[in-house]
């Protein structure tokens, strides 16, 4: 492994997030707040670290390949999280570091699951900063390196590779440099118009970027303790379909700006994800309607919730824990399934889950006609048996993984459901589960060992298992 | 498709049955009880239904393909299950028709759940019949019928392959017939040695023949309503070593009459099994240690329940729901394992979780060196890739129709534990779940809709769903 690289590019990233902890500094020096001393000395800590790294290891080649991707991605995404947690620490609003980790690893990979019982008692700049964090991860700061150093070779697909989420990493244009620019203006275009949007139906200017933040990065942070159910139907509708935009594949978008529409039109993805969002809306607006009594109502919250659930950001506006079981197996089976590859969402992904009962459809007709040979299409294209072989081995693993993270959590003192769901909402990054962590409980009650847990879950889950298994195994880091 | 073939081997299989039913009749009889009508009653209907079966359908040629293997298999096991129901309807002892099934679907698939609050009321003859479905369930009727028909050709493969369980069918010997002779004689050879071993620790002729049928069809019904938790250390010991011994592939016995002694201790998926047994009751008992304070209970307790439970036997020596949550959450891991492939166990089966396993592991390789090729080798031998993808798609389609049997039990009043260990339990066919259908409790609660998706779930999960769906689907039975 090239090992200067690696830690040459951890150096750079950390640079990069001191830089970008410039924004809370002066959002809590607008707010006249104590905690700007938190960010300036955790400006001062990520400097000193990150010119540490890039000083000490001055590469010699530039040289990497899918490991060292794989490692980059996967412990700078760690460290990142440990400097970001500081500034709750320093400033003593989260003072125990196990906490402080958790709300900030939750941040970067876009959970949102929480351990404040009361989140309108932060500081302004620590609830801009813990939403800003799902903005940067949503669509990966690596990714945002890429298209902002001047240095970045076409090896760096590896790096992007590991971190942007989906079964097939498509280059929009050859070179990585201007696809990561591409997908960034786009995503900055999307976040700018939503911004806006929410100022016009008189959210302030602080929350609108908050809650921006939260659904750009499909996150679910957001600055009220009942999240967005104190605000007007027009609010809620705005969310709901943003939150749906943000859970597309970008490659979509940038097919439009190229008013390549047939492409778009034709999507097998776009239409199963919109697809599973309209019949699960349907379903729990009727199962749900008794307990509200009123059309429009019951629509909109199901509307909101599925779509809050199914690209995995988990704002609420009703405590859904308290609906039908019928509604919240909709909801959990919604949280595996999550939104679009090349989105900001989490979960298996629809294109998986696609491919998956394709492979089931062709071994159907293999059992039938042994001797036959079919090939799976998708999008229009034949995809090969790696791509095939690597979708079911990731569900494999996503799986086995999720059962073992499970059991771990059952050592704690919750309950079935309460477990069952802080997993799967933590691996999916999507907040929020049933039980006591649902919308309207939070994770505090758990234990420092299920809090490590939960945070090794929600890295997993956003870095799609890979990355991390490689990067904590002692092989990649033997010298032979 | 050929369905002359279909409807004469379907006819074949229900005069088996009227044989079949011919053993209740005589120990209702033995016991002064009036339900031997019902069996008199019952055996005239299946011969009627037998013969007219055969009669009209005589084949013109005998020649079958896979589609008429998994039509043959699924639609006899459903026709079966509807015979076999009838004695509790016609005598009284389970009035309702949907109840009756379930419990025959349940003895037939080797399941063990139950809809009797009182299992101590129903009458010796009906007693004896339901455990007994376990043991014509257990090693499959179209075995037995493989293994006495003498016209049984090597087209019957397709047959078996149905209706065997695991990703591998190995066949012994070149010919299916003795194959088949060869399964049935190890099975009824180690039936009555358990039955010996019953009697012996002082158990009634009545209840060790009920207990051992429970045990060699991996089932778990048994005589009384605290199921094995009554008896002595000793009978629940030799239980514990039965339901571990079939749950073992057995072609390894077929191995160990040959004296090949070597293969079966290479055997890679029997030291899984006998691992994940091991680690699993150490485990469970400390966990459980502080419950009953005495080491050799715990031990006995721990080991009994495992077994029980990886075998997806049923039994109960202990009302494992009031465990804790991590005692429970590993034993609902055991339920999806399963025991070992060729068995008469129900689960995934510990060789598909090694493929899976090994099919991961090759993934990581292929991530690291795209370029590499590594192949999947299994007890000594590489493993094709049709193999692998039908391994993985069958775990795919578990899920996905876990998922969804899932979501439809939640329509019912139960809650989220009750329903996930109600279709776990069904599925993998176990018996008793956690909550409501505790070994405690039972399935008596649900609604008849309920209670038929989980009989589906239980035909699915011992018929490893292809054969059902199969024949389920329109297109296989459209005349083009």
């Amino acid at each position: 492994m090239n090992r200067r690289m690696v830690f040459y590019m951890i150096g750079q990233i950390i640079k990069v997030e001191a830089l970008l902890l410039v924004l809370p500094l002066i959002v809590s020096l607008c707010y006249g707040e104590s905690c700007w001393q938190a960010y300036a000395a955790t400006i001062g800590i990520a400097l000193a670290v990150g010119f540490g790294f890039t000083l000490i290891s001055k590469p010699g080649t530039k040289l990497i390949f899918a490991k060292e991707g794989f490692v980059i991605v996967a412990v700078s995404w760690i460290l990142m999280s440990f400097i970001g947690a500081l500034p709750f620490v320093i400033s003593k609003e989260i003072p125990r570091v196990v906490d402080a980790f958790f709300e900030t690893v939750s941040g970067f990979t876009t959970t949102g699951a929480s351990i404040l019982p009361n989140v309108e008692l932060m500081s302004h700049g620590n609830l801009f900063w813990r939403s800003f964090t799902h903005w940067i991860g949503g669509m990966g700061v690596l990714v945002f390196i890429m298209a902002i150093v001047p240095s970045a070779t076409d090896r760096s697909i590896h790096i992007m590779k590991a971190e942007v989420p989906g079964p097939i990493m498509g280059k929009l244009v050859p070179r990585v440099k201007q696809t990561a620019r591409i997908l960034y203006l786009i995503y900055v275009a999307m976040t700018v118009l939503e911004f806006i949007m929410l100022l016009c139906g008189g959210m302030s200017v602080f929350e609108s970027a908050v809650h921006t933040f939260g659904t750009a990065g499909t996150g679910g942070f957001g600055a009220r303790g009942d999240s967005i159910a104190g605000y007007s139907p027009y609010i809620q509708w705005v969310i709901t379909a943003f939150m749906l935009l943000f859970g597309v594949n970008f490659n979509l978008y940038y097919l439009l700006l190229l008013r390549r529409f047939n492409s778009v039109f034709k999507s097998g993805e776009l239409w199963t994800y919109l697809g599973i969002n309209f019949a699960a809306t349907a379903i729990i607006a009727v199962n749900i309607f008794n307990l509200y009594g009123s059309v429009e109502q019951s629509i909109r919250l199901s509307a909101f919730q599925v779509a809050s659930i199914s690209t995995t950001t988990g704002f609420a506006t009703a405590d859904f824990n308290a609906w039908p079981e019928f509604s919240k197996g909709i909801l959990l089976v919604l949280m595996f399934i999550g939104a679009m590859a090349g989105s900001t969402a989490g979960g298996l992904k629809v294109s998986r889950i696609v491919l998956l009962f394709k492979m089931i459809k062709r071994e159907f007709l293999h059992m039938l006609h042994p001797r036959s040979v079919s090939a799976v299409r998708f999008e229009g294209k034949t995809v090969n048996d790696d791509t095939l072989n690597s979708v079911s081995s990731y569900f494999s693993l996503f799986m086995g993984g999720f059962f073992v993270m499970f059991l771990l959590l059952c050592l704690d003192k919750y309950d079935f459901q309460t477990n069952f769901s802080a997993v799967a909402a933590c691996i999916n990054n999507i907040g929020p589960g049933f039980g006591a962590v649902g919308p309207a409980g939070n994770f505090a009650g758990y234990s420092d060992f299920s809090k490590t847990i939960l945070s090794a879950a929600m890295l997993l889950g956003r870095l799609e298992l890979y990355p991390m298994l490689i990067a904590l195994s002692p092989s990649t880091w033997s010298k032979k």
